[in-house]
């Protein structure tokens, strides 16, 4: 049986009201299955993402990001395990945007569960971009649109690698926390990586080592060329080390007070960027749907002209978005 | 002065049908002009694009990927002077997606030119992607669009890193190069990445290294693995030192032969799906602009309502969509 549009229905028995029920009530198994039904791009989602929207805004979204090597999978464990000693119902989605042909979540949640995995105040999901245009920015925030209404305290999305995907989900976070180690690349690097623009909390991990000081200093004193409205927030660059806890709690301390200080319109100055991205995306996909038709198939028309030389881009543009 | 959608006209003095005529003629300048103005999403593009389109689909596409250390700007270079020892006229397209902060030409096309530097029958490019939505998939067409009508034999298309995006670009070459090294990590590394899907030739590049031949063993039986059709071109893995020179000769052999074993429908599919994503990704954009237009706003409006949970982002889409 498929729905009209020709996709499979789903294999849910569970109707969608009684799932994102039991995902309220904190039921893990739904929460993974509502995440599952994003990645699945199912039908039900309408339905799902309906029922969840009032009861989305609460959790604290923070994006990790850095360059790999940082030790960032130490580093969401560490914070996960601070929060957790302070109470706080924590979520981890690990997207990793470089391969697109992970298709679906990557080996290692289960091993990275390690002491959490009977924990019912912990969920870790990894989740696989898929290769198609804006995909990362479609299911990225669906799934933290679940993560959020499932009652969460924070949700960590940890990203893979600095690059423009990455800074992308960083930038519509409620926080952002950039994670630097040293021995990683000099400052112009980092510099040129962009992390300058959008870190809110910098953290140096590896901070056992001699070399971390300096990292510090030198990300300080780049950070202090950047100019800020008085008032502003002022990102602090502290030191850590994920492997033996020392500084862990401090982080911690650092991402709540940002929240706290952005509360009001910066706050959902952002809230306001991630969703518009999350509604474009939607819009676009079914834009893109209608173009690709199998019924029209207007865009596969105008492409073999272009193809061949008898019309140019723009003007196959025009009549695709007329049709 | 400014155009009507508010961004600032063209500095050409030339006009735009000159330009064209220029590049057509082969004028290295007029060929550059036409790539600031991609670069720029100048207004005159449409008109540009118009006037190239019934000279395009000469120019024979090469796609060049691998991991950063396999030496592509080096095999490049090497390629370059094979085919112009053979009178073919080159250009080379140097695209880097990894950094949405770099905006604009990167450092080092002078340095690149080296020997080149007076031969009129070689151009060489660097294109930063832009952090945009599309911008890659937008500006990368377009920049070949004009290498193409400017009469170069062959357009080689460089691309940082094996990511989404490189991969991307890669698939829509008419031919797709993919560059290994010895030491650069093992089969499932290369598997992971995606590139026993994408390449048409391999290229084990180091040849001198001892490792360099059981690289090649590896992934011929990698290669064994994946099923094609009768009379399907069986891409070919060859040893070069783009150092030294030795397997050049071969290596642009291959590429020469797969773009006649692939003459006929499937050069026509590729170039289709080349078209097609062009044709998208400026209908995406005119979209795009049209929701986020100052005049309307109308995705900031609805982006606000999800953002507060007051509806839901499929909602959202439909009456943007409806708008």
């Amino acid at each position: 049986v498929t729905s009209g549009d020709g996709r499979p229905r789903s294999r849910a028995a569970v109707p969608v009201s009684e799932l994102v029920e039991q995902a309220r009530a904190g039921r893990t198994r739904a929460v993974a299955r509502l995440i599952s039904l994003v990645e699945d791009e199912a039908p039900e989602l309408r339905e799902v993402m309906a029922a969840l929207a009032p009861h989305t805004g609460r959790a604290h979204v923070i994006g990790i990001t850095g360059a790999p090597g940082v030790g960032k999978s130490t580093s969401t464990n560490a914070l996960v395990r601070e929060l957790r000693a302070q109470d706080k119902r924590v979520a981890v989605l690990a997207i990793d945007p470089s391969s697109p042909f992970s298709g679906g979540a990557l080996l290692g949640d289960r091993v990275r569960m390690g002491d959490h995995a009977t924990d019912p105040g912990v969920f870790i999901r990894s989740m696989a971009s898929r290769g198609h245009l804006g995909g990362l920015a479609w299911a990225a925030p669906q799934a933290l649109r679940v993560l959020d209404a499932a009652g969460f305290d924070v949700v960590l999305v940890e990203t893979v690698g600095v690059g423009q995907s990455e800074v992308e989900i960083a930038g519509t976070a409620d926080t952002t926390l950039v994670l630097l180690a040293p021995g990683m690349g000099d400052g112009i690097q980092a510099a040129k990586a962009g992390i300058l623009e959008v870190g809110d909390v910098y953290v140096v991990n590896k901070a056992d080592r001699p070399e971390a000081a300096s990292v510090r200093r030198d990300l300080r004193s780049m950070l202090a060329l950047t100019e800020r409205a008085s008032g502003a927030w002022r990102p602090p660059v502290l030191l850590m080390s994920a492997q033996t806890g020392e500084g862990v709690e401090r982080v911690v301390e650092a991402l709540a007070d940002h929240v706290e200080h952005t509360r009001g319109e910066q706050l959902a100055a952002r809230r306001r960027a991630r969703a518009r991205a999350e509604v474009e995306a939607i819009a676009l996909a079914a834009m893109r749907r209608r173009w690709g038709g199998v019924a029209s198939g207007e865009l596969d028309t105008v492409a073999d002209e272009v193809a061949t030389g008898r019309t140019d881009p723009y003007a196959a543009a025009d009549r695709l978005l007329e049709s």
